[in-house]
């Protein structure tokens, strides 16, 4: 369980940050700044452990996550120049924010004793809802629903390979890592090759919206 | 409770349909299909089951409910022709599903031993929450707020039918049934003749937004 | 408690008033004007209790809080000039609501146990996310989010001088009185002065969005 927690630690740096940068690009002051920090850091665990009856939350029982996402944004904010430096590597934040939160959540839905498909779900969940909650917030629709590279797919198949790699022998040393691995790579392949799905769209030959 | 669950299948069902023939609408893709479809089918009864602190939920309970909609949007996905034929009957499906979550809905609470009034308000919820969320997450302001046909107000007269109903003799066999069709037949006829609560921008002469 | 519960009661009102002003300016149906006076008086409470784990719901437990919200929408509907008339006083419900539902907050997770920081966060949640998701709903980009006078920082600032006052001998006489005044006298300052947090935008000399 430590292992878990410690990724958590990680997916919540990595996820505040981003969240900050989507803030500070809509010119948002610090409250927005903080706030999406929060929703993309916590949004996503929030729903998961609601969804699984866990209490306390676990931004509640780590009372030092909110503090350390509370800090990282004002940087953020005292120093605009440093989000504006980071902000051209928004990409593997991201792809690692995903990757980590999607197989923490799948691996805590198994604990709970959730079948293996609602498991991928909570997965998913948890890796993606933090940016959708932060895109619906700022009004915009969720790039999750655009014509966008994907995302939830590269969640849904790191998941997948976390449950089925849990059933062979030895499974907890390497099972983690690599589904993680699983779901930033295919991100960050989906985003240097702009790799989507087929929308209805593009039958009828007209644009996404 | 047996008859509740065979009503929530199929609310699940037809609530799944509606939400993919919105994405699809959307120009969506795959995983916009299947989270909308998700969304519709069980974010009221989510809201529903965390209000009245029902653990696990029932679609985590249910682990087969999400695979059927998993596969229904997949093959709708798939074989868009589907939908768009499905497209020309949203109404149905649509009153359907409203009446038969917000009756289960304000069962439900009813047992839980809320007053009437919140159980009645929590059948609205469970009835119509998918509907809104849908339209909040594909960015539109939600039909239920904007001047249009009576749709919350059959799920509350429904779910009173259910409540008064319920006081009855012999009640169990036909109140569920009364109450779900009141809810489809008000709806239905909503959509025909295009029924409306009156809405303060009529007095100045405007229309809605 | 029970001083507690008397300024629950207030904010109650106060909120859902608020909440139907919104939807009577948006020119919505009863459905409309009840469903945001209903979100905006008990959205904030509703995330705490959930959050925190307590059950059941305020407006559950106390089966009058939703029937009164009806009655007060229902008025406002009726006699929209009744609505017209308050829709100039706004200012002083919005703060006050604010003040009072961050203060009832953050008195809640202090007894549930949470860091002090997170307890100002929960107050500042209960406090405000009835507005932010009013504006969602509507399908606007919150004002907590845009360049507007403060007001996170006015539930921020309260919050904490409920904590720390809370320390000192004989608090529970002066500090809820004089933290949801901070709270509102700050709120009504910067509504007066229209004193604001910097934001991104202004660096760059362009306007808010």
């Amino acid at each position: 369980m430590s292992i878990l927690q410690i990724i958590e630690f990680s997916a919540v740096v990595t996820s505040a940050l981003y969240g900050a940068l989507i803030a500070h690009r809509k010119g948002m002051d610090f409250v927005g700044l903080f706030s999406l920090g929060f929703v993309v850091a916590f949004g996503g665990g929030t729903l998961r452990d609601l969804f699984l009856d866990r209490h306390p939350l676990f931004w509640i029982a780590n009372g030092h996550y909110p503090v350390i996402v509370f800090f990282l944004t004002l940087a953020g904010s005292v120093l605009p120049g440093l989000l504006t430096r980071i902000e051209k590597h928004l990409a593997f934040p991201d792809a690692l924010g995903t990757g980590l939160f999607t197989i923490v959540g799948t691996g805590y839905a198994l604990d709970s004793g959730t079948s293996w498909f609602v498991a991928s779900l909570i997965g998913v969940l948890t890796g993606t809802f933090g940016g959708v909650m932060a895109d619906v917030i700022s009004n915009e629709l969720p790039s999750m629903f655009r014509p966008a590279p994907l995302q939830a797919t590269c969640a849904f198949t790191g998941s997948w390979c976390y449950i089925l790699g849990m059933q062979l022998p030895a499974s907890e040393i390497w099972a983690l890592p690599i589904s993680i691995l699983v779901v930033v790579l295919m991100r960050l392949a989906a985003l240097k090759w702009n790799l989507q799905l087929p929308s209805a769209n593009r039958e009828h030959g007209g644009g996404g919206l």
